[in-house]
């Protein structure tokens, strides 16, 4: 029983009574090539929270699979909200779990682009700068990026090695690994682009041939572990 | 492959090439009495949703778990949207939807509430009176209403014995029967309520000690049957 | 002396220490077909308002002569607000008889749009939730469906013959009766309509050859009887 | 027939094709001493338009009788609504007319307020920019200031000698002149002021002592003048 | 070290400790004609500001060279803020200046637009009706106006006699009188205009050719001598 | 000239017509501990602007010297935007230049906080996705730590070594130096923190006292060199 809406109203209130954190997962329909489902950044975060919820005594909030897409939404499959309703959205969550009593949580975002995390911070800001509650706010890339894995390629992004093996080891049904190919686009630094299609015509940036499932659940163990001592110190 | 967010790109531009309805099933997160789950409004338009799908050759967005929520909003476990926020998120979904290329859309709400249900058709009919596309927005409880059926107590409601049978069809494990009582709760008409805990103590309207499983499968499949008519009529 | 703006400032304190009713009259300016004035929606609540103001000493606030029109907006004379203005407009009409200290407010509108209504709502339930006044928000046309009445035919509805008739006993010199027929038009059930005049031609619902002045004064008196006993009891 | 919403569509339409304009009078409800019902701002432009309406072949659209009252608001009566209201108001009405195809538009306002009139101002501007109609924005007592009329105090203001003869001539059961003194508050000048109490204890600015009907005549006389004036120009 | 931001956190605390006044010069970019720069309004606040901030121990918050520009947004150069954004802007600076413990603020505007100086306004009554705070609005032609200086021609307006001298006064190697020419441009009364230069083709008002630094200098004078009567009585 | 605002008319259309590149300086009022100057986020990009704009025949739109400022807010001097202020400031002063025909557009800042830069980044984007126009926006600092320079202590932040140094090369006046002392604060990771000031007591990070002329000379060098390439890239 870790997910907060199959608790009844009863359990509920035990589980706001007995302080346990709460897990908001958000994720996006964003397209990741052909390789990859546009559930990629939605399927991380919900898999991240199931474990988390076990090891950490949380619930989970009903996941958010939508989110604020700016590159990739020139390709097909992607649906974007707006940074306002994205912010709208979260604050209302945020508020309305603050005021059921919860006072840990987590907002754990699959799709880690700039503004759509901006868009989730500005939420959790505000709550934040009301009410005493602690709420932590991040993608779990930023685990992945703030550790230094040596195996890792930096230039290594959406779509490319890491989210192709993670989601192998998540769904591996969903991976079509055989239709990529290594793809390292280049666009103008600093521009604001019209059209992502013109720089990064394969909708990824990475190496996918590269993923396997093992390195999947490696970065899957390396996040999880780093959040068990995050939502412990909160 | 019903999903529309286990597609990847490739196969996301064949759906919209075929010109497959989707189906956007809208819940809430909201106390149901203390014998069904928060997610009461969530399940049962997905559980309609995936046996639309495979009759309908439709695809199924990425459902959303929150709703607007006006009187039970004062029960623990509703996590209620904003009307606004309401709105512009269902905007901005059949925004996408349609700037995709779809051209029919089923918004299918498990919450039937006033203002959510607003919300939901002001956001469709903004996208109708700008584009040539289909949009049909309804909660399941329309079909129930309009159909005369005769065995229904009229003063069945939220939590009653239509959602509790509903629910013990869909997913047994989370209904507590043995918790609920008749409860057949009188409010001041067309009054603004400030907190309906003062009248409507058990958080439900109905008799959830009279609901079936079979009385449950009856009404899945009369709304499935009266929706697979619907969709055969956009 | 029962319009709130004709009294100076001195009564108006007056009526305010008494704890008087108020009644915000709504209508709106929108086609009734051929035989009725834009101003039916206005015409109906205002003349209750002014019958209820001397049975139950309630002054009656400054009338709105505009609402929120949607199916009929495509035919000359309608204009519609949109939803936002009207909640803002009733939302601060409200703030500001509470603010100047009156508890009772009944907001009656002649319109009953579905859409309408919820602004209505809206807008009075944020007084509501915030400050400890009573506001009540109908259209009177609720009653008359509330009521089982015998006569009323069921398929009968905008500019039909409850409206026409009530017309006939309001303002009989603005009903060109012998311009209209019978009409029951049909439209798909649950989608969003991008242009009414498809399907509804002639821009009302019901036989308005069937008004009779009588007709409507009974309806009228109906009305006006239960919302006395509906003040009473705030 | 000069009101619009008097008007059947077919009416309307035909009023419409005539080219006729349409004088769309604002008001307010607002304290005005002891001495004027707070209906004053409306009475007037109502009047006016009346009379318009019969000399320049115009219609006049519902009035509205509220508007934005900044200085006065703390005064028991005032009804004022935001600034923004105001201008979404205005705006939806003003674009509904245009719609409707009216290209002549005159916003006649009673009520001077600064902010007030900034904000039919920005709404009539709104559509002046986009579609190519006529609108004018004026208060009546704009006409009475532009025209150098000798026997008028500069120091008379809201409530004052003219504003009382005005309502003398038009509503004159409404006036309570043996309530009022003369009274010449002062102010800080370019000071944004917290409470007007302070310095307005009565809440107008004139002598209303020295009202006459006849001078109110005359005052509407030169205002309906002028105005023919303008429209005959637009 | 008059400018606010020349300060550090240290010199900062201690100006508000000291109950310096703030002076928050608020200018436009806006054409006025061939012979006048498009910061003309921006240089006469922030003179009149650095003057002042001498004479009154005041100091002088980051200057605002963007305004709300209406009749002169046709003509190249004219950067205008949209009357939304103005206000928002406005109110978050003296928000923050109050938060920070000023409590005697003159917002000085350059242009003196109608639409401007109400969105400055509005921004400042906010602050005000909240907070136990004083707060002058004004652009420094109203005190020009106010006083009845004798030389002045009243059809002098924007880039005439007077602005020509002020900025000749103030930055001569700005001004290019050996361009301009009288212009007394007229436009029809009340009406809203698509296109003011249709109206203003020279896109001034008044005769820069009388323009003199000695004249431009009696005006600062003047409205120096003013504000420190104001700002002393603050 | 290179300042927009000191043109006239005339010569802004030739500037125009040229096809000058603009940067807009966007600013911060900040607290920078007690040894630098409030305005030191805007005193960096002015400078780098002045210089730029000789080298890249550019011209300097008038500089905004307010910004989105989220962990330095709670130190006295700090004087911040909101979020959606500065994306509609920017949004309004982009859309205008455009609009007045310019095509290459560089918004600078010297602020970089996270949200504020997607303020920025959010008005720019929705510009170019609208209009044909090139436009870029970055933090000098994006620069800095671009160029893997080898001298700079990564540690090194807001109002650290190299802002100390670029303020001491740019307005030496205006530096304390003697008042700061290393200071390396730390927070925890994800955090939405409520007041920085548990976290950060100085208010800033790095250590000024290395600071040196010839240290920020260098570096304002690196920034334009970059940015002349950047510019003429465009």
């Amino acid at each position: 029983m870790v997910h907060l809406d199959d608790l009844t109203r009863k359990e509920f209130k035990e589980a706001v009574a007995a302080g346990k954190p709460v897990i908001l997962p958000i994720g996006a329909t964003e397209a990741h090539g052909d390789h990859l489902p546009l559930s990629t950044d939605s399927l991380q975060p919900e898999y991240i929270a199931e474990r988390l919820a076990e090891k950490c005594d949380a619930i989970i909030a009903p996941p958010i699979r939508y989110g604020v897409c700016n590159a990739l939404r020139c390709f097909p499959g992607t649906i974007s909200l707006s940074f306002d309703t994205m912010r709208a959205l979260i604050l209302d969550v945020l508020s309305e779990l603050v005021r059921n009593g919860f006072g840990k949580i987590v907002v754990l975002s699959g799709h880690a682009g700039r503004d759509h995390m901006v868009a989730l911070r500005l939420a959790a800001r505000t709550i934040v700068k009301e009410k005493d509650v602690k709420i932590m706010v991040l993608s779990d890339y930023n685990i992945i990026y703030d550790k230094k894995i040596e195996e890792i390629d930096w230039e290594d992004g959406h779509g490319g090695t890491m989210e192709t093996s993670r989601v192998m080891a998540i769904r591996p049904e969903l991976v079509h690994k055989e239709r990529a190919k290594p793809s390292f686009p280049k666009y103008p630094k600093y521009m604001e682009i019209k059209d992502f299609r013109k720089y990064i015509p394969e909708g990824y940036r990475g190496d996918p041939t590269k993923a396997t499932k093992e390195f999947g659940d490696k970065l899957n163990d390396i996040i999880i572990e780093e959040m068990v001592k995050l939502i412990g110190a909160m």
